[in-house]
């Protein structure tokens, strides 16, 4: 039974999408609108967010052409660096009634080693429910863009790491992956990235606003 | 069915036990042991082994006191590591036909995660049976020391890592489930490694010809 005494517990906000799809303008945004609740607020990355799992970041999407990294081995760190990540801030800080918006998380492993590394949903469903415990997104708003168009535009921002270096199709089973994900899943809402920027902010806004996440 | 043109693999041969357990000893020793069979062979360690492996192995043993390393992080950490190590190096050995002599495999985790972070044997055994595939060890000598003694030798080599920082109690616990694995697992062999280094040596050479690992 929860006593009316129990503090208010913050919520778990994740945007995902694709390179290139605008994710960070889309924290921007809905960090901005947050604010303008009142609410306090913890932006995480992943994989990253802590100095360990900042420096398995590095590790995971260096281009080291002398080895191969396993498919694998590139899910175990994105899930060292999300348990890292998801015990030492995000868990605490929801616990501490502070919202958390995150830049990522476990949907983006679920689309990119299920989906685009083929490493399909048993193996993951078997990894994640295993490590993650309960705390699970509240609200997921997943930018959708095709993605020829996202790779050039997170090609005009600079070089191209490890995993942004892959081909096409890749990209297009990750896509897949996380569409059907969305599809069957309640809490996330696909955001059309292919629109300028003022329809995506707009869409956003109404995204959050019938979200009905602040009864305050 | 196999034919009889199928070239003969390489065995997989372990060296486990706690630090300060003269792991390295034995490797020299089983080492020459293979060399003298005529035997190519290669040496690994873990975590470790592959360019990224050793990177790994840095992070999860650099005491940090800044960062609290959840135990389900090292975990993932050590298995992400390993993973690695068996895709590049081990499983193309074994299938060129060279002998793998290794320093630590998956009883470690068992051993130190499972029992040592007292994070038990379902979550370990539902993570190595999803990512490490078939291949396994075909003989593990366990070298078995009374921690506290261990520790003393180790600590004489010098500094002591984030894991060998341990308080006593987590080495017992972690003694207590190698010697339960080995009780339970064919093709393990306790090595009573508290005795001087000529007996651990003749214990070690009796072990490998009782193995009947050569049948050349």
């Amino acid at each position: 039974m929860i006593s009316s005494n129990t503090p208010k517990k913050g919520k778990f906000i994740v945007i995902e999408g694709l390179e290139g799809a605008g994710k960070s303008t889309a924290i921007a945004t809905v960090n901005a609108w947050l604010v303008k609740k009142g609410l306090p607020v913890v932006c995480t990355r992943e994989p990253g967010g802590t100095p360990l799992a900042e420096q398995l970041r590095s590790l995971v999407k260096q281009a080291d052409p002398s080895e191969h990294i396993a498919p694998e081995t590139e899910l175990l760190l994105m899930y060292a660096s999300r348990v890292q990540l998801l015990r030492n801030v995000i868990e605490p800080a929801l616990e501490a009634g502070t919202w958390v918006l995150a830049d990522r998380h476990d949907m983006s492993s679920r689309a990119y080693q299920g989906g685009g590394r083929q490493l399909g949903d048993s193996l993951i469903n078997t990894l994640r429910h295993a490590v993650l415990g309960t705390t699970r997104p509240d609200f997921t708003l997943y930018l959708d863009i095709d993605p020829a168009l996202g790779l050039a535009r997170a090609a005009r921002r600079g070089e191209l790491d490890r995993i942004e270096q892959e081909q096409l199709a890749f990209f297009e089973r990750t896509r897949a992956t996380y569409l059907a994900i969305a599809a069957t899943e309640p809490n996330i809402v696909v955001i059309d990235a292919g629109q300028s920027i003022e329809q995506v902010q707009m869409a956003l806004q109404q995204a959050l606003e019938h979200a009905n996440l602040c009864p305050i």
